[in-house]
Protein backbone atom coordinates (compact mmCIF):
# COMPACT_ATOMS: atom_id res chain seq x y z
CA UNK A 1 0.00 0.00 0.00
CA UNK A 2 0.99 3.41 -0.68
CA UNK A 3 0.91 6.81 0.76
CA UNK A 4 -1.35 8.15 -1.08
CA UNK A 5 -3.78 4.92 -0.47
CA UNK A 6 -3.03 5.10 2.72
CA UNK A 7 -4.23 8.75 2.90
CA UNK A 8 -7.27 8.09 1.56
CA UNK A 9 -8.03 5.09 3.63
CA UNK A 10 -7.37 6.40 6.48
CA UNK A 11 -10.07 9.40 6.25
CA UNK A 12 -12.16 10.60 9.03
CA UNK A 13 -14.19 13.68 8.76
CA UNK A 14 -12.71 16.41 11.28
CA UNK A 15 -15.13 18.42 13.16
CA UNK A 16 -12.86 20.11 15.87
CA UNK A 17 -9.82 22.09 14.94
CA UNK A 18 -6.75 24.07 16.88
CA UNK A 19 -6.55 27.44 16.74
CA UNK A 20 -4.09 27.45 14.02
CA UNK A 21 -3.90 29.05 11.10
CA UNK A 22 -2.92 27.08 7.82
CA UNK A 23 -0.19 28.48 5.90
CA UNK A 24 -0.37 30.43 2.09
CA UNK A 25 1.99 27.59 0.83
CA UNK A 26 -0.87 24.74 2.29
CA UNK A 27 -3.69 26.23 1.02
CA UNK A 28 -1.96 27.34 -2.62
CA UNK A 29 -1.46 23.38 -2.60
CA UNK A 30 -5.07 22.57 -1.71
CA UNK A 31 -5.78 25.29 -4.54
CA UNK A 32 -3.62 23.94 -6.60
CA UNK A 33 -4.98 20.17 -5.98
CA UNK A 34 -8.33 21.19 -6.82
CA UNK A 35 -7.98 22.93 -9.78
CA UNK A 36 -5.70 20.33 -11.34
CA UNK A 37 -8.73 17.71 -11.20
CA UNK A 38 -10.43 16.35 -14.36
CA UNK A 39 -13.28 18.71 -15.69
CA UNK A 40 -15.78 17.41 -17.78
CA UNK A 41 -15.06 18.49 -21.42
CA UNK A 42 -12.73 21.17 -20.00
CA UNK A 43 -15.55 23.40 -18.99
CA UNK A 44 -14.13 24.46 -15.55
CA UNK A 45 -17.81 25.01 -13.95
CA UNK A 46 -16.98 25.13 -10.30
CA UNK A 47 -16.02 28.26 -8.68
CA UNK A 48 -14.55 28.16 -5.11
CA UNK A 49 -15.86 31.06 -2.31
CA UNK A 50 -13.05 31.33 0.16
CA UNK A 51 -14.63 32.58 3.16
CA UNK A 52 -12.21 34.78 5.82
CA UNK A 53 -14.79 37.13 6.91
CA UNK A 54 -15.55 36.54 10.58
CA UNK A 55 -18.53 37.38 10.40
CA UNK A 56 -19.65 35.63 7.15
CA UNK A 57 -18.22 32.72 8.85
CA UNK A 58 -20.38 32.89 11.89
CA UNK A 59 -23.91 33.46 9.84
CA UNK A 60 -22.36 30.45 7.52
CA UNK A 61 -21.98 28.27 10.69
CA UNK A 62 -25.84 29.52 11.61
CA UNK A 63 -27.41 28.93 8.41
CA UNK A 64 -25.64 25.08 8.20
CA UNK A 65 -27.51 24.14 10.95
CA UNK A 66 -25.48 25.79 13.69
CA UNK A 67 -22.47 24.13 12.82
CA UNK A 68 -20.17 26.14 15.03
CA UNK A 69 -16.85 24.47 13.45
CA UNK A 70 -17.74 26.40 10.37
CA UNK A 71 -17.07 29.40 12.15
CA UNK A 72 -13.95 28.16 13.85
CA UNK A 73 -12.21 26.15 11.50
CA UNK A 74 -8.96 27.24 9.68
CA UNK A 75 -10.15 27.87 6.01
CA UNK A 76 -13.77 27.48 5.40
CA UNK A 77 -14.26 27.22 1.10
CA UNK A 78 -17.55 27.14 -0.48
CA UNK A 79 -18.64 25.13 -3.80
CA UNK A 80 -20.44 26.67 -5.89
CA UNK A 81 -21.51 25.19 -9.83
CA UNK A 82 -20.73 28.13 -11.57
CA UNK A 83 -22.06 29.05 -15.15
CA UNK A 84 -22.03 32.44 -14.53
CA UNK A 85 -17.84 32.45 -15.65
CA UNK A 86 -19.34 31.50 -18.92
CA UNK A 87 -22.49 33.83 -19.58
CA UNK A 88 -19.72 36.65 -18.70
CA UNK A 89 -17.95 35.26 -21.60
CA UNK A 90 -20.84 35.02 -23.86
CA UNK A 91 -23.93 35.79 -22.97
CA UNK A 92 -25.66 33.06 -25.55
CA UNK A 93 -24.57 30.38 -23.64
CA UNK A 94 -27.86 28.14 -22.02
CA UNK A 95 -27.26 26.91 -18.64
CA UNK A 96 -30.28 25.82 -17.93
CA UNK A 97 -29.92 22.10 -18.60
CA UNK A 98 -30.00 19.44 -15.96
CA UNK A 99 -27.55 17.67 -17.78
CA UNK A 100 -24.76 20.65 -16.93
CA UNK A 101 -26.22 21.07 -13.22
CA UNK A 102 -25.32 16.90 -13.44
CA UNK A 103 -21.59 18.50 -14.73
CA UNK A 104 -21.54 20.73 -12.11
CA UNK A 105 -22.22 18.12 -9.01
CA UNK A 106 -19.80 15.71 -10.23
CA UNK A 107 -17.16 17.96 -10.86
CA UNK A 108 -17.68 19.84 -7.41
CA UNK A 109 -16.89 16.85 -5.82
CA UNK A 110 -14.42 15.47 -7.89
CA UNK A 111 -12.68 18.57 -7.27
CA UNK A 112 -13.32 19.26 -3.70
CA UNK A 113 -11.79 15.35 -2.65
CA UNK A 114 -8.47 16.70 -4.54
CA UNK A 115 -8.58 19.18 -2.12
CA UNK A 116 -9.59 17.33 0.68
CA UNK A 117 -6.55 14.78 0.17
CA UNK A 118 -4.53 17.36 -0.61
CA UNK A 119 -5.34 19.20 3.12
CA UNK A 120 -5.02 15.27 4.72
CA UNK A 121 -1.74 14.43 2.99
CA UNK A 122 -0.03 17.29 4.75
CA UNK A 123 -2.05 16.35 8.40
CA UNK A 124 -4.58 19.10 8.15
CA UNK A 125 -8.45 17.64 8.33
CA UNK A 126 -11.72 18.62 7.03
CA UNK A 127 -15.30 17.74 6.70
CA UNK A 128 -18.30 18.57 4.05
CA UNK A 129 -20.97 20.95 4.81
CA UNK A 130 -23.93 20.22 2.95
CA UNK A 131 -25.73 22.03 5.29
CA UNK A 132 -25.57 25.01 3.46
CA UNK A 133 -27.71 23.97 1.33
CA UNK A 134 -30.13 24.33 4.71
CA UNK A 135 -30.54 28.03 3.28
CA UNK A 136 -29.48 27.92 0.01
CA UNK A 137 -30.91 31.61 -0.83
CA UNK A 138 -29.61 33.33 2.13
CA UNK A 139 -26.08 31.57 1.24
CA UNK A 140 -26.07 33.30 -2.28
CA UNK A 141 -27.09 36.38 -0.92
CA UNK A 142 -24.02 36.34 1.97
CA UNK A 143 -21.90 35.38 -0.64
CA UNK A 144 -23.42 37.59 -3.40
CA UNK A 145 -23.44 34.70 -5.93
CA UNK A 146 -25.37 36.07 -9.20
CA UNK A 147 -27.98 34.40 -11.58
CA UNK A 148 -25.89 31.34 -12.90
CA UNK A 149 -24.09 30.35 -9.49
CA UNK A 150 -25.51 27.98 -7.01
CA UNK A 151 -24.28 26.87 -3.92
CA UNK A 152 -23.71 23.30 -3.70
CA UNK A 153 -21.45 22.60 -0.46
CA UNK A 154 -18.71 24.11 2.04
CA UNK A 155 -15.31 22.17 3.24
CA UNK A 156 -13.81 23.12 6.52
CA UNK A 157 -10.25 22.73 6.72
CA UNK A 158 -7.76 22.68 9.47
CA UNK A 159 -5.35 21.18 12.00
CA UNK A 160 -7.40 18.28 13.69
CA UNK A 161 -8.25 18.68 17.38
CA UNK A 162 -9.42 15.09 17.46
CA UNK A 163 -8.83 11.68 16.51
CA UNK A 164 -12.22 9.31 15.63
CA UNK A 165 -12.45 6.26 14.38
CA UNK A 166 -13.01 5.20 10.66
CA UNK A 167 -16.48 5.10 10.53
CA UNK A 168 -17.77 1.74 9.23
CA UNK A 169 -18.75 1.63 5.33
CA UNK A 170 -21.31 -1.11 3.28
CA UNK A 171 -18.64 -3.54 1.84
CA UNK A 172 -17.59 -3.70 -1.84
CA UNK A 173 -20.08 -6.88 -2.12
CA UNK A 174 -23.74 -3.99 -1.68
CA UNK A 175 -21.75 -1.12 -3.67
CA UNK A 176 -19.94 -3.26 -6.76
CA UNK A 177 -22.02 -4.70 -9.35
CA UNK A 178 -20.75 -7.19 -11.97
CA UNK A 179 -22.12 -6.36 -15.76
CA UNK A 180 -25.68 -6.30 -14.14
CA UNK A 181 -27.27 -4.47 -11.10
CA UNK A 182 -27.86 -7.13 -7.95
CA UNK A 183 -30.60 -7.03 -6.16
CA UNK A 184 -29.69 -5.77 -2.56
CA UNK A 185 -28.05 -8.14 -0.07
CA UNK A 186 -29.91 -7.74 2.66
CA UNK A 187 -27.98 -10.99 4.81
CA UNK A 188 -24.93 -7.88 4.05
CA UNK A 189 -26.54 -4.94 5.55
CA UNK A 190 -27.88 -6.84 8.45
CA UNK A 191 -23.98 -7.71 9.15
CA UNK A 192 -23.58 -3.68 8.50
CA UNK A 193 -26.07 -2.34 10.88
CA UNK A 194 -25.14 -4.70 13.50
CA UNK A 195 -21.32 -3.34 12.93
CA UNK A 196 -22.74 -0.06 12.94
CA UNK A 197 -24.26 -0.38 16.07
CA UNK A 198 -21.45 -1.34 17.58
CA UNK A 199 -19.63 1.45 16.38
CA UNK A 200 -22.21 3.93 17.36
CA UNK A 201 -21.88 2.11 21.24
CA UNK A 202 -18.13 2.54 21.09
CA UNK A 203 -18.40 6.32 20.73
CA UNK A 204 -17.53 8.54 23.18
CA UNK A 205 -20.71 10.84 22.13
CA UNK A 206 -23.31 11.21 19.78
CA UNK A 207 -23.98 7.50 21.17
CA UNK A 208 -27.08 6.01 18.51
CA UNK A 209 -29.00 2.79 19.38
CA UNK A 210 -29.92 2.32 15.77
CA UNK A 211 -28.03 0.29 12.74
CA UNK A 212 -27.61 1.89 9.34
CA UNK A 213 -30.44 0.72 7.81
CA UNK A 214 -33.00 1.70 10.13
CA UNK A 215 -31.83 5.55 10.48
CA UNK A 216 -31.32 6.52 6.99
CA UNK A 217 -34.15 5.03 5.29
CA UNK A 218 -36.41 7.22 8.32
CA UNK A 219 -34.72 10.09 7.21
CA UNK A 220 -35.12 9.00 3.38
CA UNK A 221 -38.57 8.85 4.21
CA UNK A 222 -39.36 12.70 5.29
CA UNK A 223 -38.72 15.23 2.55
CA UNK A 224 -35.18 16.16 1.34
CA UNK A 225 -35.01 19.83 1.58
CA UNK A 226 -37.95 20.40 -1.51
CA UNK A 227 -37.00 23.92 -2.05
CA UNK A 228 -33.48 22.80 -4.07
CA UNK A 229 -35.09 22.01 -7.38
CA UNK A 230 -37.14 25.63 -6.77
CA UNK A 231 -33.58 27.20 -5.67
CA UNK A 232 -31.91 25.70 -9.10
CA UNK A 233 -34.66 27.31 -11.00
CA UNK A 234 -34.53 30.37 -9.38
CA UNK A 235 -30.96 30.38 -10.78
CA UNK A 236 -31.40 29.43 -14.38
CA UNK A 237 -30.36 26.04 -13.52
CA UNK A 238 -31.59 22.31 -14.11
CA UNK A 239 -34.66 23.65 -15.59
CA UNK A 240 -35.18 21.51 -18.50
CA UNK B 1 5.13 18.90 -2.18
CA UNK B 2 4.43 15.11 -0.73
CA UNK B 3 3.44 12.43 -3.23
CA UNK B 4 -0.06 12.69 -2.80
CA UNK B 5 0.10 16.41 -3.96
CA UNK B 6 2.67 15.33 -6.72
CA UNK B 7 0.02 12.12 -8.03
CA UNK B 8 -2.49 15.07 -7.76
CA UNK B 9 -1.03 17.21 -10.06
CA UNK B 10 0.38 15.03 -12.18
CA UNK B 11 -3.41 14.23 -13.50
CA UNK B 12 -3.41 13.76 -17.29
CA UNK B 13 -6.58 11.69 -18.52
CA UNK B 14 -5.28 8.75 -20.35
CA UNK B 15 -7.34 7.19 -23.39
CA UNK B 16 -4.76 4.51 -24.73
CA UNK B 17 -4.10 1.61 -23.13
CA UNK B 18 -1.60 -1.27 -22.76
CA UNK B 19 -2.96 -4.84 -23.10
CA UNK B 20 -2.60 -5.93 -19.58
CA UNK B 21 -4.76 -6.77 -16.43
CA UNK B 22 -5.04 -4.66 -13.69
CA UNK B 23 -4.36 -7.30 -11.00
CA UNK B 24 -7.56 -8.64 -8.30
CA UNK B 25 -5.58 -6.46 -5.65
CA UNK B 26 -5.07 -3.49 -7.20
CA UNK B 27 -8.86 -3.62 -8.34
CA UNK B 28 -9.18 -4.19 -4.29
CA UNK B 29 -6.97 -0.71 -3.83
CA UNK B 30 -9.17 0.92 -6.44
CA UNK B 31 -12.53 -0.35 -4.82
CA UNK B 32 -11.60 0.52 -0.98
CA UNK B 33 -10.39 3.88 -1.80
CA UNK B 34 -13.91 4.69 -3.49
CA UNK B 35 -15.78 3.09 -0.23
CA UNK B 36 -13.26 5.36 1.98
CA UNK B 37 -14.97 8.53 0.78
CA UNK B 38 -16.76 10.94 2.61
CA UNK B 39 -20.35 10.24 2.30
CA UNK B 40 -23.43 12.59 3.16
CA UNK B 41 -25.11 11.91 6.24
CA UNK B 42 -23.86 8.60 5.29
CA UNK B 43 -26.15 8.12 3.03
CA UNK B 44 -24.05 5.68 0.74
CA UNK B 45 -26.14 6.55 -2.49
CA UNK B 46 -23.64 5.49 -5.20
CA UNK B 47 -22.95 2.23 -7.04
CA UNK B 48 -20.37 0.83 -9.10
CA UNK B 49 -21.16 -1.42 -11.76
CA UNK B 50 -17.62 -3.29 -12.70
CA UNK B 51 -18.08 -3.99 -16.52
CA UNK B 52 -16.34 -7.45 -17.28
CA UNK B 53 -18.73 -8.83 -20.32
CA UNK B 54 -16.81 -7.70 -23.49
CA UNK B 55 -19.91 -7.60 -25.48
CA UNK B 56 -21.10 -5.16 -23.07
CA UNK B 57 -18.22 -3.00 -23.15
CA UNK B 58 -18.34 -2.77 -27.03
CA UNK B 59 -22.34 -1.76 -26.46
CA UNK B 60 -20.93 0.49 -24.06
CA UNK B 61 -17.74 2.35 -26.28
CA UNK B 62 -20.68 2.36 -28.70
CA UNK B 63 -23.43 4.85 -26.81
CA UNK B 64 -20.35 6.52 -25.13
CA UNK B 65 -20.15 8.17 -28.81
CA UNK B 66 -17.33 5.34 -30.19
CA UNK B 67 -14.64 5.40 -27.81
CA UNK B 68 -13.04 2.72 -28.05
CA UNK B 69 -11.01 2.72 -24.97
CA UNK B 70 -14.28 2.32 -23.42
CA UNK B 71 -14.29 -1.58 -24.82
CA UNK B 72 -10.18 -1.64 -24.76
CA UNK B 73 -9.34 -0.85 -21.76
CA UNK B 74 -8.35 -3.22 -18.49
CA UNK B 75 -11.34 -2.70 -16.30
CA UNK B 76 -14.77 0.03 -16.64
CA UNK B 77 -16.32 0.81 -13.55
CA UNK B 78 -19.75 2.57 -14.55
CA UNK B 79 -20.79 5.14 -11.31
CA UNK B 80 -24.68 5.41 -10.50
CA UNK B 81 -26.80 7.39 -8.08
CA UNK B 82 -28.26 4.13 -6.18
CA UNK B 83 -31.53 4.70 -4.13
CA UNK B 84 -32.99 1.64 -5.41
CA UNK B 85 -30.35 0.42 -2.46
CA UNK B 86 -32.59 1.99 0.50
CA UNK B 87 -35.90 1.39 -1.30
CA UNK B 88 -34.90 -2.37 -1.21
CA UNK B 89 -34.50 -1.76 2.25
CA UNK B 90 -37.63 0.04 3.14
CA UNK B 91 -40.49 1.00 0.43
CA UNK B 92 -41.69 4.35 2.01
CA UNK B 93 -37.85 6.18 1.03
CA UNK B 94 -38.94 9.02 -1.31
CA UNK B 95 -36.16 9.92 -3.75
CA UNK B 96 -38.08 12.04 -5.85
CA UNK B 97 -35.91 14.90 -4.79
CA UNK B 98 -33.75 17.20 -6.46
CA UNK B 99 -31.95 17.42 -3.12
CA UNK B 100 -31.25 13.63 -3.40
CA UNK B 101 -29.91 13.50 -7.31
CA UNK B 102 -27.31 16.58 -6.17
CA UNK B 103 -25.72 14.30 -3.40
CA UNK B 104 -25.81 11.38 -5.62
CA UNK B 105 -23.81 13.60 -8.26
CA UNK B 106 -21.55 14.86 -5.94
CA UNK B 107 -20.77 11.46 -3.73
CA UNK B 108 -20.26 9.57 -6.96
CA UNK B 109 -17.71 12.28 -7.72
CA UNK B 110 -15.85 12.13 -4.78
CA UNK B 111 -16.01 8.58 -4.69
CA UNK B 112 -14.51 7.94 -8.38
CA UNK B 113 -11.87 10.17 -7.54
CA UNK B 114 -10.64 8.48 -4.62
CA UNK B 115 -10.77 5.53 -7.22
CA UNK B 116 -8.82 7.35 -9.79
CA UNK B 117 -6.00 8.82 -7.28
CA UNK B 118 -5.57 4.96 -6.18
CA UNK B 119 -5.42 3.55 -9.41
CA UNK B 120 -2.75 6.72 -10.56
CA UNK B 121 -0.66 5.97 -7.30
CA UNK B 122 -0.16 2.76 -8.30
CA UNK B 123 1.16 3.49 -11.81
CA UNK B 124 -2.01 3.19 -13.93
CA UNK B 125 -4.35 5.83 -15.56
CA UNK B 126 -7.66 6.58 -16.40
CA UNK B 127 -10.43 8.95 -17.82
CA UNK B 128 -13.81 10.12 -16.80
CA UNK B 129 -16.51 9.11 -19.82
CA UNK B 130 -19.64 11.62 -19.30
CA UNK B 131 -20.46 10.23 -23.28
CA UNK B 132 -22.60 7.58 -21.03
CA UNK B 133 -25.18 10.26 -20.85
CA UNK B 134 -25.41 10.17 -24.57
CA UNK B 135 -28.00 7.38 -24.06
CA UNK B 136 -28.68 6.35 -20.37
CA UNK B 137 -31.66 4.79 -21.04
CA UNK B 138 -29.92 2.37 -23.63
CA UNK B 139 -27.06 2.27 -20.86
CA UNK B 140 -29.91 1.05 -18.15
CA UNK B 141 -31.27 -1.67 -20.31
CA UNK B 142 -27.66 -2.97 -21.11
CA UNK B 143 -26.84 -3.14 -17.33
CA UNK B 144 -30.07 -3.95 -15.60
CA UNK B 145 -30.28 -0.83 -13.45
CA UNK B 146 -34.02 -0.53 -11.61
CA UNK B 147 -35.80 1.96 -10.89
CA UNK B 148 -34.16 4.19 -8.81
CA UNK B 149 -30.66 3.68 -9.77
CA UNK B 150 -29.33 6.21 -12.56
CA UNK B 151 -26.00 5.89 -14.75
CA UNK B 152 -24.07 9.51 -14.45
CA UNK B 153 -20.69 8.32 -15.72
CA UNK B 154 -18.24 5.60 -16.26
CA UNK B 155 -14.56 5.39 -15.77
CA UNK B 156 -11.87 3.66 -17.98
CA UNK B 157 -8.78 2.16 -15.56
CA UNK B 158 -5.51 0.50 -17.16
CA UNK B 159 -2.21 0.72 -17.82
CA UNK B 160 -0.85 3.67 -19.83
CA UNK B 161 0.25 3.74 -23.48
CA UNK B 162 0.44 7.66 -23.84
CA UNK B 163 1.90 10.21 -21.85
CA UNK B 164 0.11 13.28 -22.68
CA UNK B 165 1.08 17.01 -21.62
CA UNK B 166 -0.61 18.33 -18.64
CA UNK B 167 -3.55 20.41 -19.65
CA UNK B 168 -3.68 23.89 -18.56
CA UNK B 169 -6.27 24.94 -16.42
CA UNK B 170 -8.04 28.52 -15.50
CA UNK B 171 -6.07 29.77 -12.94
CA UNK B 172 -6.68 30.28 -9.15
CA UNK B 173 -7.37 34.33 -9.73
CA UNK B 174 -10.26 32.91 -11.67
CA UNK B 175 -11.48 29.98 -9.69
CA UNK B 176 -11.29 31.37 -6.39
CA UNK B 177 -13.24 34.30 -4.96
CA UNK B 178 -12.95 35.84 -1.52
CA UNK B 179 -15.95 36.43 0.76
CA UNK B 180 -18.19 37.72 -2.45
CA UNK B 181 -18.02 36.18 -5.94
CA UNK B 182 -16.40 38.47 -8.30
CA UNK B 183 -17.27 39.33 -11.97
CA UNK B 184 -15.20 37.24 -14.07
CA UNK B 185 -11.24 38.05 -14.76
CA UNK B 186 -11.81 39.12 -18.81
CA UNK B 187 -7.59 39.27 -18.69
CA UNK B 188 -6.83 36.63 -17.06
CA UNK B 189 -9.40 34.60 -19.39
CA UNK B 190 -7.75 35.78 -22.04
CA UNK B 191 -4.03 34.64 -21.25
CA UNK B 192 -5.56 31.41 -20.44
CA UNK B 193 -6.92 31.43 -24.23
CA UNK B 194 -3.56 32.21 -25.44
CA UNK B 195 -1.91 29.59 -23.07
CA UNK B 196 -4.85 26.92 -24.51
CA UNK B 197 -4.17 27.82 -28.41
CA UNK B 198 -0.33 26.97 -27.74
CA UNK B 199 -0.69 24.18 -25.88
CA UNK B 200 -3.27 22.47 -28.83
CA UNK B 201 -0.81 23.84 -31.29
CA UNK B 202 1.71 22.02 -29.51
CA UNK B 203 0.12 18.62 -29.53
CA UNK B 204 0.99 16.02 -31.80
CA UNK B 205 -2.64 15.17 -33.25
CA UNK B 206 -6.34 16.89 -32.32
CA UNK B 207 -5.01 20.18 -33.18
CA UNK B 208 -7.22 23.06 -32.69
CA UNK B 209 -6.48 26.34 -33.57
CA UNK B 210 -9.68 28.12 -30.95
CA UNK B 211 -8.72 29.53 -27.23
CA UNK B 212 -10.57 27.89 -24.70
CA UNK B 213 -13.43 30.46 -23.96
CA UNK B 214 -14.42 30.49 -27.80
CA UNK B 215 -14.86 27.06 -27.83
CA UNK B 216 -16.52 26.14 -24.57
CA UNK B 217 -19.11 29.02 -24.99
CA UNK B 218 -19.96 27.84 -28.68
CA UNK B 219 -21.14 24.45 -26.77
CA UNK B 220 -22.70 25.72 -24.30
CA UNK B 221 -24.81 27.93 -26.52
CA UNK B 222 -26.15 24.89 -28.01
CA UNK B 223 -28.46 22.34 -25.89
CA UNK B 224 -26.59 20.27 -23.28
CA UNK B 225 -28.65 16.67 -23.57
CA UNK B 226 -31.97 18.28 -23.07
CA UNK B 227 -33.20 14.33 -22.53
CA UNK B 228 -31.06 14.59 -19.13
CA UNK B 229 -34.42 15.62 -16.58
CA UNK B 230 -36.86 13.58 -18.59
CA UNK B 231 -34.59 10.56 -18.01
CA UNK B 232 -34.29 11.54 -14.33
CA UNK B 233 -37.78 12.04 -13.80
CA UNK B 234 -38.45 8.50 -15.60
CA UNK B 235 -35.84 7.04 -12.69
CA UNK B 236 -38.14 8.93 -9.94
CA UNK B 237 -35.40 11.15 -9.40
CA UNK B 238 -35.18 14.83 -9.33
CA UNK B 239 -39.10 15.39 -9.43
CA UNK B 240 -39.26 17.73 -6.56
Amino acid sequence: MNTVIETILNHRSIRAFKDMPITTEQLDSIIKSGIAASSSSLLQVVSIIRVTDKEKRQKLAELSGNQQYVAQTAEFLVFCIDYQRHYEMNPNVRPEFMELTLIGAVDSGIMAQNCLLAAESMGLGGVYIGGLRNSPKQVDELLGLPKYSAVLFGMCLGHPDQDPQLKPRLGADVIVHENTYQPLNKEAVAEYDQTMIEYYQSRSSNTKQQGWSEQITAKLSNESRPFMLGYLNDKGLAEK
